[in-house]
């Protein structure tokens, strides 16, 4: 029997790797156990659980710690968000660029009355402000634009489109799911009202995320039901998800510069090498306003399916578009947004990188990624050959 | 420095510790790390993993992994099927000894239009089905009826209910979060069509649940986005919360009749003792429609929450109503709706235990509460005494 090649995880945006402490902190959580809402010694001992996390994401996030409300992920902190300003009426602008859990969240509202404005990007998948202004010219409730792009990893102007929106008087929802760890974020700083957090994006577990709630702004609560999280999330809280989310929060701020250098030059790296290697490849978006640690690349002639699957043989992971809608057989609507063509959409691969990756694994990764383009390439090539070769022959 | 005393946890329906094996099967989810929505190999380990869990939670449940929603926990599993049924001129009947994130939920949509009924119960905590009939003798969109109360354990008639409902073709609901583990399960077999579930009520960590549809019946998702969970609950999946309920569902499966068996025995052991030793003291609610685990026990001429407070220095932790609620100053609103007056409310402090508990426990916290009793007792009485002779040399 052949044993599995090593596995090489360039699928980051997707979901990182929980780190060694921060497994660590989570099984001392479930060890400790307790409800926070309880009144003796052990709900205390949970409580002091979630004040702990609550101050370290707080610190990386750079906000009062009284403006997190942990939820289950980015995805419920988004739907909190934009149920809570929907109803007939009501005016929400975002892009045609978000997240799934922003877009199919806006078709439902959309479909019971609220009116959705979606702004469209250009090819780098940045939005033009101009575009912002216009639209919020006339009255909204909500404007909702993601921080980074899960896919394409390119950075709004979200100070610009904060400063819009705080002068027209509308509050304003950032997806930061992408953004936490990527690059320096001080919430009190911004003209941002709320902001959606994902500890799975930097090695916290799945399933617990936050939403920070500026201090004043109004939210209605998703979840009914007990005092938890100041009344805006009811639910025994996630105490060992969260913990772990704390663990990982401290880690990256004391090492955020750090990472950051690091991640921009494996990446950097990542990128050159297939860039030189594969030849008739291109970054799809802006490649300046964009975090250290993704890059979206357009293979001419290769199935982008095709060449993930490929990959994946050879324990090299990487993805087609964001997890949440990878299953579909649709193009990225990211992509498409952008103004790739279907072809392109499907001829394109996105390589998300972490602090566990090393040089040794990039250079696996371009080896791999090189050898299986130019299979693939040689093979829709001698497919053509082939056939060309068979008519001559039956002529 | 003295030690703290050994903890002796009797508040199990609160929150129950993760078994071991539970904390290992976290443990190994956090290390086969993978986004379940991923097409590669990452994602298909989690994508294992969740039908494990799946597997093994329908197992306990007596019903098709189909029908299992994994969710955050009962309070969103509630919140779900509530929000899904109201609406402007849609009426929903429940109790009103239901968990705060049922009649928090049935407030809040009360409010935007919901016709909310809500049926008394008696001095057993049981509802009468003859006010049910006659609740839904008019159209109702949903009736939502808890299996076990938190507060006394008491069990309400699920079968009679769902029939009942399905006689009238009102879909019905209950919320299931106090029962699993506690009493045999078999959704199947059972006219329920959904039903909520807590991990953490039978030793899974925390911050994960489930909601059980029947198949073919009809539900819109509460969190939009991913094709998550059949598209019913959009969100990456908590993978390590979700395995370690799934352990937890097996362990439970394998051992129940012996579970039940033991945990009733501890139990009467507890409550007879209490009754025996402190005199003056009562069973709230039914004790023959109640599960094994739990008593609700009233103190005369006892402030129950000084009795909790002493026994918690003791290292004993009980509690005076559920934790989603025991934050709040009002009195327990389940002994109220059972027509207990709020002095005798205030006077009740809740038993519940788990499968770590033993007799040795059960002695100790046995001898504990008969001593505070008599303490505050003694003190109530001496005040008095102190008062009366004080006014005495006064005159």
């Amino acid at each position: 029997m052949s044993h599995p090649p090593p596995e090489v995880y360039l699928d980051n945006n997707a979901t990182t790797p929980p780190l060694p402490e921060v497994r660590a902190a989570v099984l001392n959580a479930l060890g400790a156990f307790g409800n926070p809402s309880s009144s003796h010694t052990a709900g205390e001992r949970a409580r002091g659980q979630l004040r702990e996390a609550r101050s370290s994401l707080a610190s990386l996030l750079g906000c009062d710690p009284a403006s997190i409300v942990f939820t289950s992920g980015a995805t419920e902190a988004n739907n909190t968000v934009l149920r809570s300003f929907s109803g007939p009426g009501r005016r929400i602008v975002s892009t045609e660029v978000e997240h799934s859990s922003v877009l199919a969240a806006l078709e439902r509202r959309a479909g019971e009355g609220t009116e959705v404005v979606l702004l469209p990007v250009g090819r780098s998948g940045l939005i033009d402000p101009a575009d912002l202004r216009r639209a919020i010219a006339e009255a909204a409730a909500l404007v909702s634009i993601q921080w980074v792009n899960s896919e394409t990893g390119v950075v709004q102007p979200i100070q610009e489109i904060g400063r819009l929106c705080a002068e027209a008087g509308v509050p304003f929802h950032t997806d930061a799911a992408q953004a936490v760890g990527k690059l320096p974020v001080s919430l009190q700083d911004l003209p941002v009202d709320y902001a959606s957090i994902a500890g799975h994006k930097f090695h916290a577990p799945v399933g617990v995320g936050a939403l920070y709630v500026r201090a004043g702004a109004v939210l209605q609560g998703l979840l009914d039901g007990g005092d938890q999280e100041s009344g805006l999330r009811a639910g025994t809280e996630n105490v060992p998800g969260i913990a772990g989310m704390g663990c990982a929060a401290r880690l990256r701020e004391e090492s955020l510069d750090e990472t950051i250098t690091r991640l921009g030059s494996l990446r950097d790296r990542l990128e050159r090498e297939i860039l030189d290697r594969c030849g008739g490849v291109t970054v799809n978006g802006d490649t300046r306003a964009r975090v250290v640690n993704t890059t979206n690349l357009r293979f001419d002639g290769v199935d982008g399916e095709a060449l993930v699957a490929r990959l994946d043989q050879r324990g090299v992971r990487c993805s087609q578009s964001s997890a949440c809608t990878n299953q579909r057989p649709e193009p990225s609507h990211v992509l498409r947004a952008m103004g790739l063509s279907e072809e392109e959409a499907y001829a394109s691969v996105r390589f998300s990188l972490s602090v566990l990756n090393d040089e040794e694994e990039v250079e696996a990764a371009c080896a791999a990624v090189a050898e299986e383009v130019h299979r693939i390439r040689a093979f829709s090539g001698g497919k053509g050959a082939d056939r060309m070769e068979l008519s001559g022959v039956a002529e």
